[in-house]
């Protein structure tokens, strides 16, 4: 067992194998949203995306040198050379420079199957793609990281081989080799030995091992970690475990593994209380529902049922808990408990510039009025606007610009045309109003509507801008009869702000979110909308 | 690293702490139905449920000496007798008589600080609570597993007192001594460590060790494989990983590697093959949509997306698989993407059993138009049903059991209530048809008038289930205009299938779906569903 020299560095492909996930397909815009929230948790590497394979990765990359992120390194993702060509006229070699990182992670073939089957070309040829390509990137000013791929197949396989793909990449000047289990077949033992190998092979070793996981055996996480005990330092893996077939090493699982079990310091502490909402947000950008059960970040991953546990768990928590949940900014749930949450609605109260109290009535009042609303469906977790209007109700400092009525929809559709009609009846300044507009489905007719009555109050609603649109089925299993939330980003052009809102008809769940995004612009704009509120009054 | 003597004894415990999960909630005739499941399935030992603890359970261990299993050991669960009492006179005791197993599961404490916060008694009676109620199971000719509750935190706090315990259990005749890794804390090299030094302190044990692990570090799986290799010969767990908080050692992760892998028979061959069907039936029982990620049985276990893994899997499958999926029941899927090729195409095609060549003319039209509603935002890489329905169009095979005539809906949301009504227009046999319905929402409207007209003509559709239903926005950043895509999972109680729907309008893209949902059902029951079409006349 070798102890690292240097701290663990977490390098994160969410944006590269992490999209290889079925059904998981990211527009530019969700790709940047990503990573500068990577970039604020502090992760250190993060790989952008495959130039030249994906056009919407060279815009990423484009993207990234107008706006660049804040700490983290930002790589781009290569193959070697084709066979027998030169490395200056490789379109795929030529791509990733264009990419303008500082960091190119190049993958080579570590499996002789690969080479002479997948490449058809020989095993020396592919010892030289893999020299050549690294070299040259070098040669370009680029700092290389070599990602070994189907490295534990190929050595088991043909170990001589696969050691000599290594010297290879080592004589390329690759900075890190970073050692895959492709194929995610390996065990835990296999990676220890494995890695012993190559330290044996390799004694005078300068450069940093690596490892990349994948889960079709259940064991990315217990693999990374291996590889960490026996002496990797650096870490691959993806947000929630996002990727090709069974996935890639969950990053979310791996960083407190390593950080709280294994002593190894992979985020600052007050970063790592931000992988819960970090793992929840990019869940939501990726629109696919978060895994209520996920180790350290599951909804349910601190929640206590059993009535034996609970009182054990209020006397001593570290009973039933392995770890205390705020290290990862989670929370404990006692089922029956209704102190859960109070804490942390203060404290979001306080980011609002809001001060409560925990013995305030209207502190009670917000959390009976969120845990009902959270039972209906709603989640504020992303909509922190709409969660800011709630608070604001409760405390009876709501702003009523308006008052909704209802609305009608009509919605034809035919065999060569459709329209959709939307009527809403509001109420502004006492007066009662009936408009109608038309749009090319139900939800942008009542979006039309409601700007076209409003803006006759309140002009700056022209600048408001409806930015991003999600839809959520709320167990999905009840079919079309299901209930859904949807979430509403608004901005005004310089800040951008999410509304919530839930129904089980589809139209009125958009309808009450769309409302709310222009009710919080509005409140935003009005004389003194972030003066912390006369609490001590109520 | 011991090899087990004995061949691994895999141990269910679904029915007991799977029922722990956060939503899980079982009938009786849920339990019997997936005891029964088991049974078929090979697994030697099933535990019931805890008799005392919940009247559901004692139900079940009465049912199932009316219908008894094939071959499964049915066992019952209970604690040790209360401190300072009489094991006649305990009543939990006594109901796990009354259970009349020949099998019953004690577990007891290892851990000093439950002794003494939780159970309030002195490390002395823990003891003897242990051995008193296992030598009086085994007095009553009960066969007796003792789980050793927190086993690896009571170790790493307290070795020797962990230690006693552990022995209490063997002189009270223990079969089994299970090491409970029950906060789910503990990574690889802890369990390893804690079986090596049990093997040391008693060198002479005759008593197989047995592991019971959960996933809060994810490491239930790998901590269960470590343990076997370290020479425990009982594996507890559930299927499909249900348990408390992050769940339990996931069985159909477990079972599969053990015996693939580590060479361990726990299951006839033949048997292993029924893994993936047992893991999807529990999961529609339990009522829980299954994770389509999940090791060796998700549905994308052994799916393929990237061109390259496509064409090197043809060549050859071990170069992107790490096992072959028939051996778990599982199948191999070739994903239809953005990336796609032709020969994504053909293999796709060929697994619908329609023989498909590259010099086809209907191939290439298939790609145009596959490129085409792409380019519209549809998807098909989930929705294969409607795939196979576009393939169908395309060679001029699809049957057509209605034409789409156009809808219209109407939706009122008012203050107190509200209403959506949908009429539809279709035609079937010659027919035109007008036909309205209300839902509480007008997506569940149109689902309802469309079944109303329809089950005239095709009662099986009174079948078809509507399971999951999806909504992703494509170019959310054009807000409440921006084009929609709903994925519509239905089911006939014996498969699935996911059809796909876009358009601007919400409702026209998700009454596309469904009608797909429906069409594709239609389909699959006609006479003729899956006899290769004659491409060679076209």
């Amino acid at each position: 067992m070798v102890s690292p020299q240097n701290p663990v560095q977490i390098y994160d492909t969410t944006l590269r194998d992490g999209c290889q996930r079925e059904g998981l397909a990211l527009s530019l815009e969700d790709k940047v949203r990503i990573a500068q929230h990577l970039d604020r948790l502090g992760i250190p590497f993060i790989e952008g995306g495959w130039p030249g394979a994906n056009p919407k990765d060279e815009q990423f990359f484009l993207h990234l040198r107008e706006y660049p992120l804040q700490q983290a390194k930002i790589v781009a993702f290569c193959s070697t050379r084709r066979p027998h060509s030169a490395v200056e006229t490789d379109a795929l070699l030529q791509a990733s420079l264009r990419a303008q990182t500082h960091w190119i992670t190049l993958f080579g073939k570590s499996w002789d199957l690969h080479v002479t089957l997948g490449l058809g070309t020989t095993l020396t040829e592919n010892c030289a793609m893999i020299r050549e390509s690294l070299a040259y990137l070098k040669s370009q000013n680029r700092r290389v990281i070599y990602d070994a791929e189907h490295w534990f197949d190929g050595y088991q396989q043909n170990p001589e081989y696969a050691l000599k793909t290594l010297e290879a990449a080592i004589q390329g000047g690759a900075e890190y080799l970073v050692l895959c289990d492709t194929n995610g077949g390996t065990l835990p033992q296999g990676i220890m030995t494995s890695l012993q190998d190559i330290q044996r092979a390799f004694p005078d070793l300068k450069i940093p091992l690596g490892i990349h996981t994948h889960n079709d055996s259940g064991m990315a996480v217990a693999n990374a970690v291996m590889a960490v005990q026996a002496g990797a330092t650096m870490v691959q893996g993806t947000i929630n475990g996002y990727g090709e077939r069974c996935g890639n090493a969950n990053l979310c699982t791996l960083i407190p593994t390593l950080q709280l079990k294994l002593n190894q310091p992979c985020l600052a502490p007050e970063k790592l209380q931000q992988l819960t909402s970090t793992s929840r947000l990019i869940s939501e950008i990726v629109n696919l529902a978060p895994d209520d059960h996920a180790p350290y970040v599951g909804r349910s991953a601190f929640a206590h049922k059993g009535g034996i546990h609970v009182s054990a768990v209020q006397k001593n928590a570290l009973t039933y808990e392995h770890i205390d949940p705020q290290t990862v900014g989670n929370e404990r749930r006692i089922v029956v408990s209704e102190q859960a949450g109070l804490s942390n609605i203060l404290a979001k109260a306080k980011s609002f510039g809001i001060a409560l109290e925990k013995t305030d009535l209207a502190s009670r009042t917000i959390l009976q009025k969120l845990k009902d609303l959270e039972h209906e469906g709603y989640q504020f977790e992303a909509a922190e606007a709409s969660f800011q209007l709630l608070i604001r109700s409760a405390l009876g400092h709501r702003q009523e610009f308006f008052k909704l009525r209802g609305f009608h929809v009509n919605c034809d559709v035919g065999e060569t045309q459709s329209t959709a009609i939307a009527t809403i009846k509001l109420e502004v300044n006492g007066k009662n109003l009936l408009e109608a507009a038309e749009g090319n489905g139900p939800v942008s007719a009542l979006d039309q509507a409601l700007r076209k009555v409003l803006t006759k109050f309140y002009p700056e609603i022209a600048e408001f801008q409806l930015t991003d649109y999600k839809v959520r089925i709320l167990d999905g299993a009840a079919g079309t009869g299901a209930k859904t939330r949807v979430l509403v980003e608004s901005s005004d052009g310089l800040e951008r702000w999410t509304t919530v809102g839930v129904s089980a008809n589809i139209l009125e769940a958009s309808y009450r979110a769309v409302v709310e995004g222009i009710e919080y612009g509005l409140l935003r704009r009005s004389p003194y909308p972030s003066v912390p509120l006369p609490v001590a009054t109520l």
